[in-house]
């Protein structure tokens, strides 16, 4: 009996000592989780999977670390692309500080829609009246001279529903990301059908992402020497729409390589998903975060101007790729 | 006198410990001396001057290691460039390749002139000319193809003077001086007029200049999905020259950031080194490689086909740009 009874305080200590044990990691895991604003859900499950299988010593799915490219959508993506996209209501702002030089804009489409708030009437000037919206607003400047345009705009613009500057409404759990990718040996790419010269004067700050990573549609702009000074100068002629199947074509220019993880959010980014995952390798993440939460931010998917989400949606559960459910799979959206 | 003499010794012994302290520190710097291949010039002190400059805690011209972008011409800078460009040599040997399948080039030019090694008559065709031999040899088949080709072509191709696969004319001086650069906390890329998928192939082996970081001339791509696997299709149209007032341009969409330093040899180059050094900062570099040495390689300037040498050496000494003779700057110029 005797030494039955120590078997059993020996073994009741042994578990005490396991559960301390798993007490301790668990608490040290806790401490040093480096995604901290996910849920434990399954999306997290195999966003972190994936990386411990691409990066693991001895992992058959290693992957070394100049190979590690990630690729990251912008708008809906990393920050927010509602009620409009960032750069549109830059765009209008501009136009509402341009007007002045500009009476004709009065009675001019879309400048008249843009200066009377008729949004409609905006829509209804199409494609093209964007394209004029865009040009008049972005180009007509030197690179250096838009770029301080845009940081002033950011500094002093504030989002209609949240109050805030833009800058504040990018997504924690989005940058936490960036960070643990980037812990893990891995170059963070921004590839957005957003203008480069819009994201460059902010990206790096707010994301850790350099000039020199980030990809995104452009105009054409020519070099001049103004008074023995060199500049770049922003004419009002597309370069690259980097939407699309354009999202492939513009990493396989500015990165020259495949990334082996891409993230996304709507139809714009689909290409980018199968130029990613589809080439036959076996350790390759697609990730698609999908807009559930009205709440906290926005709720959208099939239907909506900006950021449409539907063709990547249906694709995703064939390709195997990770739908991100705001709602349920992040603790919180934007940083307190 | 006995005290004299004693002095005297003394202080010979002294000497010689100074002279053997000399050289001992002598030879330890010639050890570690970053640049062997390079003669103790003032061409190879502007470099470690400027180097130093801007990497010295405390340097009045300090710059931090996120903005130390160096940019490298490849064609006459990093290697060889005559007789003719090698990627010329490149898209005639692709020629002979694809003859089979085109009897009409027999009479057709500019194939017509390849086919019988004409190279007066190929000159005849004028521009027009070289591009249909670009878009021939350089379209119509997926950039992962056309990866292998380059791969292929380089491992048997031979330089027609030195005998040696071209991957070896490489200037060693000028892969001392990136690898130097890097371990400097630079960032170092390649703008060459030559085609991007071209150089990125080997680029990273030969140079350590990772695809990422190599700008070039390209044409348009465009995705497919092909049985279910996602490619990028070669289309016989240009997208970008990245030469003369293109590289500027090139830098600014593919880096974002203006270079502190930038090594050129030709007029092609002439621009880029503009945009790097009047910007009315004091710390910037420029360097032009002036090929002096008929004996080691070749001796050309104001009146070549391939990388003529004219305003930009008018503007080197205006501007104040270090023009590298390499017959006197240089020990050696490629690895033995």
């Amino acid at each position: 009996m005797f030494a039955i009874q120590d078997f059993i305080k020996s073994a009741r200590d042994g578990t005490l000592a396991v559960i301390a044990a798993l007490l301790f990691v668990a608490s040290a895991y806790a401490q040093s989780d480096p995604l901290p604003s996910w849920n434990d859900t399954a999306s997290k499950a195999a966003i972190v999977s994936f990386v411990e299988k691409v990066t693991g010593q001895g992992s058959p799915d290693f992957i070394p670390e100049p190979e590690r490219v990630a690729v990251f959508d912008n708008d809906g993506t990393l920050w927010v692309e509602h009620p409009i996209y960032i750069q549109l209501a830059f765009a209008l702002d501009r136009v509402k500080v341009l007007a002045p030089q500009h009476p004709e804009w009065k009675e001019t489409q879309p400048f008249k829609a843009v200066l009377e708030g008729d949004l409609k009437a905006l829509a209804a000037s199409g494609e093209k009246g964007l394209v004029e919206l865009i040009m008049t607003t972005h180009a007509g400047m030197t690179s250096s001279d838009f770029q301080k345009i845009v940081t002033d705009w950011l500094a002093s613009a504030r989002d209609p529903k949240f109050k805030r500057p833009y800058t504040e409404l990018v997504y924690q759990p989005m940058v936490e990301l960036l960070a643990y990718l980037r812990a893990n040996g891995f170059k963070t790419f921004i590839v957005s059908g957003g203008g480069i010269e819009f994201m460059r004067p902010w990206a790096e700050k707010v994301y850790g992402v350099p000039p020199e990573q980030v990809i995104g549609s452009s105009i054409k702009t020519e070099f001049r020497m103004q008074d023995n000074t060199p500049t770049l100068y922003r004419l009002p002629e597309v370069n690259f729409i980097d939407d699309k199947a354009g999202k492939p074509v513009g990493i396989n220019q500015q990165i020259g390589r495949r990334p082996i993880a891409a993230f996304g959010n709507s139809d714009g980014d689909l290409q980018m998903l199968q130029w990613t995952t589809m080439a036959g390798a076996p350790a390759r993440l697609g990730v698609l975060i999908h807009h559930t939460d009205s709440d906290r931010e926005y709720a959208y998917d099939r239907d909506t101007e900006f950021g449409r989400l539907d063709k990547a949606l249906d694709a995703a559960s064939i390709a195997g790729w990770t739908v991100v459910d705001m709602k349920a799979d992040w603790k919180q959206v934007f940083k307190d």
